[in-house]
């Protein structure tokens, strides 16, 4: 005679997804909130993920895992802005200018750009410290300041406030010391609740792939793509993705502001060709997805009519002065913090460039202060990497490779490490492909 | 530049399993030793156990875990007890009273039976329970005098004590919550650590297999056997098991004067034919590696001899009186704990029994009052059940299948019990096979 159990056990949750059964709505749901209230102890939620690893998740259970992430805390009610909200998120690389370009410039065709964004680790700052950059820009102003700014001017960027998805907090620091982080369904889940709980109404996603990026093939990053994008339509939020290279870094910058100065110059139409292009390409699908052009093509037209005309530019400024900034940079780039010193990195044979590990070359722009190692590092704004030239250009010897701007007088180490991550071939080589893949369901 | 870690990190150990890798011999201590001082907090040993549940273990790590187990804390020093102590394990079902048998059967050819026995929880009491069905029999003596009767009498009980393998305790009980349990690996390093800790030199198995058993297959049964077999030889002790038929309960007896008493009548040579033959072919496998007898074939004659002669019905005497107990009992059995009432379970139908479910039947004794469902529990130890067919007899309506011993008047539930677990055929059935195979390596 077994007593008959009424009571969801989070054991047999445990056991349920460990024979490869599915795990049903109100089930996830107790999962994540009993987690999040601390009644679920991390030594069963532990045991769940790892044998989520195993097991994976099914469409439903991702969508539900998204949802439970979303629902575990605040979420941010954009509905005052007009307009559909169009979010975009990159994985993560290297030399990653995207965000700042992709703002403007959509919002100048008309879709609304109301961006919450952090600081965070990294080889160079994250978005408000690349924007602080222009003086006197902030980011600390009131929510209804910021609504009434993105109706304005349809761009406006706030701080990180409030409590969102603390289960996906939770969760992701009790995978990385568990070795579950290597999961496609808790990647997915996690972005995407974060994007969801910050207000998108759509999102489009910007899947990086190759040795600078965190999926290392192709296909892990096609998978992890797909997973996003089912979630996202699952859930009601309009999703598609890019498959975009990070076998190298994008653009030439890395650093603060030798990336604002990159934006500034792509906004103009004078940006790198690689950079210019997975704007057009991102910008055009959020374009799209916000229902302002009826097609991809006529998406893509009015971003390039923005450049051509100016708009993006003087969107770029409005921004920049209506949250403090001094938009003269925008004409005069000298204003942005300048390093000290420069030096060139001199190619040392003739050939053609054939490898430039992103990850290392960002550690080299981290290691001169343009990024974080820990929370607690100060960030020096003006310093950083302009790459001279990229995989497949040709070199002769003692032409630049990298111009190296820093605070620091000796630059050796930093030298050492840009020569042992930059390759010269002798036969010649040909320019990996931009964009992989576009993911619409 | 990544920095070099010396220290061994528990997050790469659960990433090197998850990866399906061997975890070195100082990696599984670590864990183990991490674990039992409470440096290893739960949540990583839960995702390293999940871990193994889907990719198993080598055999070297087995017997590493094992080791490290019983490495975690005391060990019993057997050393002062002349011979080879050989010791029994059961992997647990209803009404099997082996243990009391076997114990006086090996010690009257010779062999050394040191046993530390517990109380636990289940169907019926642990040993000590049962043989406190004796008047005055007690197993609180100290750790000398135990030693003392083992060399003077080959045969002695002892309760226990000591902080025998505290890992595995601790790994139990998480891997309980965990949904990590059915493990083969992590049972079998479990039991093993067990008897090597209490100090076996050698260890005869008896896996039981079906419906009543904890591994209800005879692959997996074949399998669990097969790894403690390993372990043991692995880690330097001779070691083989039997798998047993626990299609239905052993023997007649269910309960523990019940049991006690059908284990006079085997050490008599009077009892159930299956409990009789089972406990011969334990004893020959025990009396054999021993070396109390060259091959199997000398020892089983061995063990039929004192059986004939009397001498093993002396030891079980020798025995109960040397720790206290009225050894009157085995000539007059009536002197054991006595139920108030009989019942009798009538069969509603002619046929042949086709199916006796051992785990319910187990489970009506233990409503009985014959078993603890807690630690708290107070065991009866006059109740149970006496089965008076098996499977493949036949029986008429009418006829009593089992007769039931209790101090409740009305046993209508467990009657009812038993009649939804007692299946009767129309048509002939065979008897279940009795050993399904012996594992020697």
């Amino acid at each position: 005679m077994k007593a008959v159990v009424f009571e969801m056990r989070m054991v047999d949750l445990i056991e349920k997804k460990r024979d490869g059964l599915e795990l049903a709505t109100e089930e996830i749901q107790f999962v994540i909130k009993g987690y999040t209230d601390g009644s679920i102890p991390d030594y069963q939620v532990s045991a769940l993920t790892m044998a989520i690893f195993f097991q994976g998740m099914t469409e439903n259970e991702r969508a539900d895992l998204t949802m439970a992430m979303v629902e575990s805390g605040d979420q941010i009610d954009l509905s005052k802005i007009e307009g559909i909200k169009v979010d975009k998120h990159s994985t993560g690389g290297v030399g990653d200018t995207t965000t700042l370009v992709l703002g403007p410039l959509v919002a100048a065709v008309g879709v609304p750009v109301a961006k919450m964004s952090g600081r965070g680790l990294g080889h160079t700052g994250g978005t408000i410290d690349k924007l602080e950059s222009v003086e006197g820009f902030h980011v600390e102003i009131e929510n209804d300041e910021f609504i009434k700014l993105v109706n304005q001017n349809k761009i406006a960027v706030i701080g990180q406030s409030g409590n969102l998805t603390p289960a996906d907090k939770k969760l992701y620091a009790l995978r990385d010391v568990t070795a579950t982080v290597d999961s496609i369904p808790l990647i997915a889940s996690s972005i995407m609740s974060k994007k969801i709980a910050a207000g998108a109404d759509a999102i489009v996603l910007d899947v990086k792939t190759g040795a600078g990026a965190f999926m290392k093939t192709l296909e892990d990053s096609r998978e992890l793509a797909k997973a996003m994008v089912r979630i996202g339509n699952n859930v009601g939020r309009n999703t598609m993705a890019v498959i975009s290279d990070m076998s190298q870094p994008l653009g030439y910058a890395i650093g603060n502001a030798l990336e604002v100065k990159e934006a500034i110059d792509t906004l103009k139409g004078e940006g790198p060709e690689d950079l210019t292009e997975l704007c057009l390409t991102l910008g055009s699908h959020m374009v799209f997805l916000a229902k302002k052009a009826d097609s991809l093509k006529e998406a893509r037209e009015k971003l390039e009519n923005v450049i051509k005309d100016g708009s993006a530019l003087d969107t770029f400024k409005v921004f920049l002065s209506s949250q403090g900034g001094d938009a003269s940079v925008v004409d005069d780039p000298q204003k942005l913090p300048q390093a000290n010193y420069t030096f060139e990195l001199e190619a040392k044979q003739d050939g053609y460039v054939s490898e430039i590990a992103a990850d290392e070359i960002g550690t080299a722009a981290m290691l001169l202060g343009a990024g974080r190692a820990t929370k607690e590092s100060e960030i020096d704004l003006a310093v950083g990497l302009m790459l001279r030239k990229k995989i497949g250009d040709q070199v002769q010897k003692g032409e630049s490779l990298v111009t190296i701007y820093s605070n620091f007088e000796n630059v050796e180490e930093v030298k050492n490490m840009l020569y042992e991550n930059i390759a010269i071939s002798t036969e010649k080589v040909s320019a990996p492909v931009l964009i992989h893949e576009e993911i619409t369901e």
